[in-house]
């Protein structure tokens, strides 16, 4: 079996585990704490299935490095990154959702070897939806096939961005952006709207500030489907840093470069 | 039985038929249309579900009026609507969601009499979720009952609101609004939109331009869970008229009515 196949079947396997925890905890209180600021937070949960899944991970695959949220994976340098196996995760991408809504959160995983994206999985839970993908093999919701994007302009679709970006009032492209697409729309889970754009139920998704685990998943399953990711610039994302984050059909990524310069 | 009991069984009945319809008729192209600009769609199922509604309506409830969306209802006065019983029908509300995601939008039904709301429906086919309520007796999912509302402000919860609303540079108070909030969110529905601050999803909701038929049906549920629903000056909405509109936990909609004035 291919490596790729392999990490594939534990992934899905420890998925539906980790599922089964958050359904569970969901009956009860959730323990929220603030971290940064007011609307960044955490929960027991959060930290549980991160725990777990870094501990499965380490488990399997000992010789891999993790770059995740909540403190229990490594620290990997660049050079770690492009010579070594690293998994990034999120163990609840959306946890303001989480805790406010308890729906419209995702758990998310992606596999990159020596830089290179090979798989990666972004679980909508409360809707058991996973979407997955593995390189040059397509995207996939449950055993569904998901059609290739179609490379629509921002004016024959949808525009999907953040409260910081839309509240910004200092950036004129922020209007002519939402202006010139078909309509906004705001789900609140940077892995659930990269979904959406691999759905190709918006064109493009723009956010400000996101870590490499709220990117990596998004990205590979984006660009495995027929989209672009990059910085507003244009430039190659960065896996190791905070970017500020153009995830687009072709056409949509260039107006919104464009528009950004 | 009573007329909101006769009216409710054959709702329901109605709306599953109609599910039927919509979800067959997403197997196939739907016929899209351009109304007022190039955002303002309509489609044949917009057309059809409409038409069979009001046949449905007209047959049981002959001395009933219909205020709808795609034209086939009736014209309704102040007079009338202060003395019969209206109707309220959004054939399909989220258009542009149901044309270019198939998902995001809802059927809705509002029956009010001599002004008052009696009962009021909107339907998340994707989800095959139900939200109802007849008045006194409390707002359901299906067979659950909702629990009421908490009255949280604006800093303890997500703030709603739409494209238009959210890309207008002219309103300094939409970026007020959105940084007191612990978020934006945006679905693109204004019946799905009520359906989140109903559950306590969201704190507000706040639109531009609101049609009678898209704020019946959430007026009327918002309100019978502990909700407050007026125009920007904090003024009852007017349902024979299109209207800035905001629905909010009582909390929420004093704060926006200040920073609104």
């Amino acid at each position: 079996m291919q490596m790729t196949e392999k990490r594939d079947v534990l992934i899905k396997e420890w998925l539906k585990e980790a599922a089964t925890e958050i359904k569970e905890a969901l009956q009860h209180d959730l323990e929220v704490e603030v971290k940064s600021r007011a609307n960044d937070l955490v929960t027991q949960m959060d930290r549980k299935i991160e725990k777990e899944l870094v501990q499965k991970i380490n488990q399997h695959f000992p010789n891999d490095l993790i770059i995740s949220e909540e403190g229990f994976g490594d620290h990997v340098s660049r050079e770690d990154f492009e010579q070594q196996t690293v998994w990034f995760l999120d163990p609840i991408d959306g946890t303001l959702n989480f805790v406010l809504q308890n729906e419209n959160y995702a758990v998310m995983l992606a596999v990159y070897e020596k830089g290179i994206g090979k798989q990666a999985y972004i679980y909508d839970i409360t809707h058991n939806k996973l979407y997955w993908g593995i390189k040059d093999n397509g995207v996939y919701c449950n055993d569904q096939p998901l059609p290739k994007m179609k490379d629509l302009p921002l004016d024959k679709g949808l525009f999907a961005s953040n409260s910081m970006f839309l509240s910004d009032q200092q950036v004129s492209f922020n209007a002519e952006i939402t202006k010139r697409a078909m309509g906004v729309r705001t789900i609140g889970s940077a892995g659930l709207e990269s979904v959406e754009l691999t759905k190709g139920s918006t064109v493009a998704y723009v956010s400000y500030g996101l870590k490499p685990w709220d990117i990596a998943p998004g990205l590979f399953l984006v660009e495995e489907n027929g989209g672009v990711v990059t910085q507003f610039d244009g430039s190659r994302v960065d896996l190791l840093n905070t970017n500020p984050t153009i995830m687009a059909t072709p056409t949509a990524q260039k107006e919104i470069t464009k528009l950004l310069s």
